[in-house]
């Protein structure tokens, strides 16, 4: 019992910290570089043990004591820019997900050059070009390098107290509107994320103009929509839910509440009977879920999701909360636990007395979606390059495949009907060009279900999104992450109908080129997403926020140009969620 | 995010730590005496803030740098000693359970005086004299104070590989007899814990004799017999769960595992179809349960118990599995979660889907046990003076009611006919000298269910354990914590008859005084069990380790003394458990 890490009292804790970080974090070289610069062993330096600590009292070879070399306020940003740019990926105790892990062996074993680069330049597998976008300046890439070089905080717990301090009600519910009083088509309007202007815009599907812009958290994540379809909900990444209520003359914020530090995911419970009631949200940090009165956004429940890992059982004290959506079977909220591999099937029909059934899928799951019959949900393990299939009818594990390509990402997915293997769901992938069809038809073909039945080669560099519809002969497949301006600027467009070909073909459309940004910049197009007939799809020209973007309308038949929606307000836009689409899972 | 704690290297903490012991640790004194010796203010000498430390560079004003007043090697000690002796009752993180919070901002408060008088006499309220009854030398609790006024070490976790390192099976399932290779009465056959030998012994009930003595962790905390009643399984305070073939000629362990680091409970899977299929163990440290085959102690599943406080919904870091019931309704484990007051109906049938129902209930959960038809579980919430009561039938919450008095220990509680108020559960309290009697009969008396319908007075000073059987006309009650010793060595019962009366009279039997011990001590009475026919009762008269010690049993048609076995062999006796009685819930 006497090896074990000593706890301290929090401000001797914080004190040695700050020691620690003016003296070791010293050192910002390489492993290879310390050893030549100050010829002392470095992992000696780094990591000292109690003796060669008692030698060296705290200070590196070379290196005067309390050297500031990261000062407090520069770690209280750094702090700030890492919570809000690299823990989505990285996670907030660095451990990795999407990212790679951060943790100190090994930015320090790479070294503060190769971090530097890393950050400036980014790279084709996913991670941005911080630097050359001018998202960090060169003076914030070195404080991340020093920063990335250190032990990370531990950030502070989010329980119930401070979740219902944050909780507001600008609405009550008996001041709302008793029927919908704009003539607005609710089903076709478009919710957007305006990623670095904390707000999310309605736009009419019809005139495409914007309704109204509403302020929100920080970058929000995704929309969801009540069973009923009038209320709309929110998520920034950093943890705070907007509910927007779409029977106002002009839509607006009703309830807020923030659910932790950071998040990803909102959802409303759909099953019949349980329309409108309940709304969950999931954080990254702490890592725990909220289910919240469906009216209001009260908190009613917070659930840890710290736990073990499926596999090895080992604990874990940050599975964060990805994906969760509403069961149409059950009244069931699915959640997606990622580093510990587990999908949660959340039984809200008697929150008091809170039933889940934990299935053991696989680690570092994300994002996902139903097949076209909303019976099975399938969602990607990323970094295992898996998906995993539920039947969220049964309450049980399905199947686990391998989909062939590097870090499936498949949104909520596209469903496709398939000329040879009848229904099949896609993702794409962030690693490579591929594109993985999946059987979802036991019954129909139960020889192609829970199989990759196809593997499509879009544009390649990575991909965030597919999209399709239930009316629509195409797929579409963006390229985001492509090093490539031009590239990364385009779509690819499969035909559903041509599927049958050995290798089939796809249009690429320029959309970025079609937006014709003025002033520059080098927007990114990301995210199809349909308008409620199904007849066309709407790209977002996702440019810095300083610069135009764009939203791009291509004629789903023709896949011709149909109309550019440019708005000053439109600052940098990413996804977006048409109201039918979305509150019904159609994709 | 910049004022939280930082997370130091483990080396580096560790060594922080000891320097912090050797340096703050000097002052052992209280706050006052503190302020007295060395003129500072002691709150900034015991959590020096930044700059109050950037000043005094981690010393003591006074003292000398790296003064050893506790060691390295005592710190080692008396972390074995906190593990062994205290953690039980004061959690391994000090945060408090049965016994008070010793936090270091109590334990300063409090001062070195305070505590070596309260650890050296104990206190009525049920903190032992671990000083007069030489349990820890003067040393010992000189060690125990400076130890208190630092700093608790972080044990360490206990995952899956620790488990299966520890996983021994000595005798593999095709290695053991087919049929009962002896001629025990297996029913009637008592397994007694002898405490501080770390051993159990089995105790034939026809001839009395020991039949043998086998090794166990340490201090057994209970015993649990598998459905089939083939299998016994112990579960030591460190954690370690043996499982003994009692169908061997002489009956010994087959399989043995340690699931974490301190431990209470064990319980094997009861519902019809599911005989002797899983075993589960719950740990204090790590907060975890452990699901295991029931043929092997492989253990299958590790669940941590993590998460928020049922009321204020706050993240707990420790809430520790407490008893563990098996339902005969469903194919559930009920287990109590201890400082979150959380009920978790663990349902067994498919572990690989676990699913778990989370009842909120009432915070520090301990003991508790089944009403006569075994439906209803109804378990202490002891430091909030509460009964929870849960039907296991349905799998939902019955009832919360306070039992009256201060503290509620009922172990598994007794169940008595009332002659006025019909069936009725029995609880006696760690506090004070009361039995509640509750009612338990919803169908046949209503008014009465899940009411207290009868306080009874005993002998005084605190109980640990009640007493009845079906078939028996008596209550008995113990009086272990009474600080007299006469009275501690004394058992209380009341006649179940003539409870209609006002103030119902108890006998007081002197079970001490009959065991007729020679060479002294002061030894304690506890823990009455029945034999299989529910015609004689057994009890422990504990003595200390090195002193003589006995098991006393009463004819209950006379209350007289029928028999007292002593053997060299018997070393701190404290539970007994009966095999069909634990086997069957009979109580």
């Amino acid at each position: 019992m006497g090896t074990q890490t000593l706890r301290l009292p929090r401000s001797i804790a914080l004190w040695v910290g700050t020691m620690f970080l003016f003296s070791l974090a010293a050192g910002t070289g390489s492993a290879e570089e310390q050893k030549k610069e100050h010829g002392g062993t470095p992992t000696a330096a780094y990591s000292p043990s109690l003796t060669t600590l008692g030698q060296i009292k705290v200070t590196i070879p070379g290196r005067k004591p309390d050297d500031p070399v990261i000062s407090p306020e520069e770690f209280q940003k750094a702090t700030q820019i890492y919570f809000q740019r690299c823990a989505g990926c990285h996670g907030v105790l660095r451990k990795g997900a999407t990212g790679k892990p951060l943790t100190t062996d090994i930015t320090r074993e790479r070294g503060y050059k190769h971090l530097h680069t890393f950050i400036t330049y980014g790279s084709p597998a996913g991670m941005p070009n911080w630097g050359t976008s001018g998202d960090l300046s060169k003076d914030d890439v070195d404080l991340m390098v020093r920063y990335l070089l250190i032990e990370p905080p531990q950030p502070p717990e989010f329980g119930m107290a401070d979740i219902r301090k944050s909780w507001k009600v600008a609405v009550p519910v008996d001041k709302r509107p008793t029927k919908k009083m704009n003539t607005l088509d609710l089903d076709n309007l478009f919710s957007v994320t305006l990623r670095d202007a904390g707000q999310i815009a309605l736009i009419d599907g019809e005139s495409k103009k914007i309704v109204t812009v509403i302020d929100t958290g920080y970058a929000v994540h995704i929309s969801r929509i009540s069973a009923s379809g009038r209320y709309l909900f929110v998520i920034g990444r950093d943890a705070k839910v907007n509910m927007i209520d779409l029977w106002m003359k002009t839509p607006a914020t009703v309830a807020e509440v923030k659910i932790g530090a950071e998040a990803r995911s909102v959802e409303t419970s759909k099953m019949k009977g349980w329309e409108d009631k309940f709304a969950i949200a999931g954080a990254y940090w702490p890592p725990q879920y909220v289910i919240m009165d469906g009216a209001t956004l009260e908190p009613q429940k917070v659930v840890s999701t710290r736990g073990m890992t499926y596999d090895t059982q080992e604990y874990h004290p940050e599975p964060r909360v990805a994906a969760i959506v509403a069961s149409h079977y059950r009244p069931e909220f699915i959640v997606n636990v990622k580093e510990t591999g587990k999908i949660l099937l959340v039984d809200y029909s008697d929150i008091k007395n809170l039933k889940v059934t934990t299935i053991e899928a696989e680690r570092f799951l994300h994002d996902g979606g139903f097949d076209s019959t909303k019976r099975y949900f399938l969602t990607a393990a990323n970094a295992r390059g898996k998906v995993v299939v539920v039947d969220t009818k049964k309450g049980t594990l399905t199947s686990i495949l391998e989909t062939g390509g590097e870090t499936p990402h498949p949104g909520r997915g596209a469903n496709l009907k398939h000329p040879v293997h009848g229904p099949v769901w896609a993702t794409s992938h962030l690693g490579d060009e591929t594109v993985a069809l999946i059987g979802t038809d036991p019954k129909g073909h139960p020889d192609k279900a829970w199989k990759v039945v196809q593997t499509l080669e879009a544009l390649g560099g990575g991909s965030l999104f597919v999209k399709s519809h239930p009316k629509s002969n195409n797929l579409y497949v963006d390229a985001v992450l492509n090093p490539e301006a031009e590239i990364s600027a385009s779509v690819a467009v499969f035909k559903v109908s041509e599927l049958n070909k050995d290798e089939p073909e796809f249009v690429t459309l320029p959309i970025g080129e079609w937006a014709k940004i003025s002033g520059g910049g080098q927007p990114r197009v990301v995210q199809g997403e349909y308008n409620t007939a199904g007849d066309e799809v709407w790209f977002s020209v996702w440019n810095a926020k300083d610069k135009e973007s764009a939203i791009v309308i291509v004629d789903d038949k023709t896949l011709k140009l149909k109309h550019v929606i440019k708005d000053k307000r439109l600052i940098t836009p990413t996804g977006k969620f048409n109201v039918f689409n979305t509150r019904a899972d159609v994709y």
